[in-house]
Parts: C-alpha cells; structure tokens; sequence
C-alpha cells in the first residue's frame, strides 16, 4: 500500500470506530440492572462444560463461592474435578452414572437422575451459593428423566442473585425462554472426526 | 401412563441406545491419532474466553504449563486474571489497548498488536508450553493489525503436542481450515439486551 492509501485506510476505520463507540457506549448505559443470570449453553459444538468452568474461574476470582453438579459423567478423574475439587470455595459433585447409551437402563438413569437433582435442589435453595453449574443437565430433561415444569420452577425461584449455568445439548425451548442468556454452539469442525484420540488436559 | 405405556417406552429407549453405543464405540475405535490441537471458538454469542479458561482448568488439573496472551483487553482486574494469574503453571500476558472503538487510534493498535504477537510466538516456538491459549486473536486478523500469513505460518510450525486455543469473533476462514477444532458460538440470547449490566465473576 502507498502511504495515502494506508492513511486512507485509516481514516476510514477511525470513523468507523467513532459510529461503533457511540453504539457501544449507548447500550452500556441502557444496562442498569444488577441479578442473577441464568445461562445456558447448548448445541452440539465442543466448549459448552469448559465456557461454565471458565466462568467458574471468574467466580472464584471474586472469592464467590462456587456449587457444581455434572448430572451425566461418572468418573471423578477428569482435568476440571483434579484443578476444582480441593478448592475451599467450591463443592464439586459427579452424580452421574454415564451416558445414557452406556447404562442402557432406563429406570436407573431415571433413579440417578433423582438423586443428582435433590443435591442441585439443596444448592439452588441456597443464596450461599453465588454461581451453581448443572453440568449436562439437559439430558436429564431431553429424555425426560426429570419433571421439566419442576426444574424450571425450581431455577425460577432460586435466590435473586444467584447465578446459574445449564450446559448440555439440546436445551428445550422453555429453559430457553425461562434464560437470561443463551448461547448455542454449532460444530463446525472437529478434531475427533479426523480420527484424534481425545486429548487428557484438553477434552476431559 | 400405564404400566404397559411406560413398559413400551423403556423398551424403545433401550433399543435405541443400543445402536446409539454401537454407533460411538465405531467412532472411538477410529479416533486413534494423539497431536496438539489447534481449537478456535468464534461467533458472536457469550462464552468464547470462559471456554479457554476452563479448558486450562483441565490443563493445570493435570500438571500442565499453560500460556496466555490476551490481545484486546488492558485491564488486569478481572476474574481469570485474579483466579490464574499467580498459578505457578500459568504464564499471564495482558497486551491490550481496550477494544479497537475504544482506541479509536488504528496505528496504536498495529504497534500494540505487534508487541503482543512477539510475546505469542516465544510460546508458540517453545515445547515447554504445552497449551497456549490467544484470547481475542482473530480481532488483529480481522483489522489486518497482523499479517495472517505470519500468524498461521507460527501456528502450522509450532510444536507437535502443543494445544492452542485461538478466541474471538469472525476468525478468518484460513484459520478455520487450520485448525483441528472449531466452535461457532451464536448469540441467541443476552442478558445485557434486557437491560442488565456485566455482572463481575460471570462476564468480567
């Protein structure tokens, strides 16, 4: 580029950035309230448990004390459990049996199911709690394991600023609309499909 | 539901987790190869960064040495940083200016840019490291603030078992065909449309 074309190039992006700061500093100032957040994480891309355990970090960062309940996994020798697991501010429950096509069983999933929810139950009751994860908790209500009208009634009257993250594939739609923020991660590509092994430190 | 009715729907069920197991014990059984992974989570939806921080949760769970290097941000008062900055395993790198609208100084960025990206590429030249993680990355690409032939060449050339984590929104199609794993995250829903501001150890 000569340099009248790189000045030229940057003018343009300096005007450019003056009509997104406007936007920018007009929405922050919309943005009054303080509560509670209910997040959810779904879709069928790889990052929905790890963006909860980021969260996590953020949490603790504050000194916020911290409950998690993974509804589906089963083994408590994962990278998350050995970093989370012996922190004082967070309780870290694994209170699955795995996937449901392992167990092939439907009334134990259905069983385990029950127990998981009355740990979550007894957090979400708690304003103790500042940030709870129910980790794959969806499952739990795509298969109809749990009463989905309890659970979101349960989420609804948690104290007011507790904040909540549900991750997990296929969210339905009215934990959405129950939601304050949803993300939804697509699976654009993925290391597994070109035959890599998942990876210790990276996958679990 | 009848007895019968709930009889039928436990067989059902169970006949289709039967193939369901089939199915992923073939894909287990493909998945065979163990390499560092190139992962780039983008999109505009919430959870991108926290996916990074949680996947180093995993990393140090298991001992690793992780490197960070965030290139928008200036702020050190955040939750991750308060959280991970002073693990011994965590190496922490704040090499931002603020966002590119709050600069509103295009030549600034290139400099700050170029400064940050030195600081990348010591990790990304040394095996010690064995997970990277460039929040907001795809930002400098976008601006054209780095060379994206440059970026990618230090990304293809970096060691074999190092695992990189690339954040931030519209990452480059060149990158994406890069990388081994890449999420999309779309924004259904945000807390921060309906009025309420950043809450600190959720979104800060």
């Amino acid at each position: 580029m000569t340099p009248e074309q790189i000045a030229e190039k940057n003018a343009r992006h300096a005007a450019r950035m003056v009509r997104k700061k406007a936007v920018i500093d007009a929405s922050i100032a919309r943005a009054t309230e303080d509560r509670g957040l209910l997040i959810v994480i779904t879709g069928n891309g790889k990052g929905k448990s790890t963006s909860a355990f980021g969260t996590m970090a953020r949490a603790l960062g504050y000194g916020m004390k911290v409950g998690v309940c993974q509804f589906i996994k089963s083994r408590t020798d994962t990278g998350e459990e050995a970093f989370f697991g012996k922190n004082p501010n967070v309780e870290w429950h694994v209170l699955g049996d795995g996937f449901t096509w392992e167990t092939q069983n439907r009334e134990q999933d259905i069983a385990t199911a029950e127990r998981g929810w009355a740990v979550a139950t007894r957090m979400l009751n708690d304003p103790g709690y500042q940030l709870v994860v129910l980790d794959e908790l969806t499952y739990l209500l795509k298969y109809d394991y749990l009463d989905s009208d309890m659970v979101l009634d349960t989420l609804a009257n948690r104290p007011d600023m507790q904040h909540v993250i549900v991750t997990g594939r296929g969210a339905p739609d009215a934990l959405n609309e129950l939601a304050d923020t949803v993300s939804i991660i697509a699976d654009e590509k993925h290391a597994y499909r070109a035959g890599v092994k998942a990876q210790r430190g990276i996958d679990l």
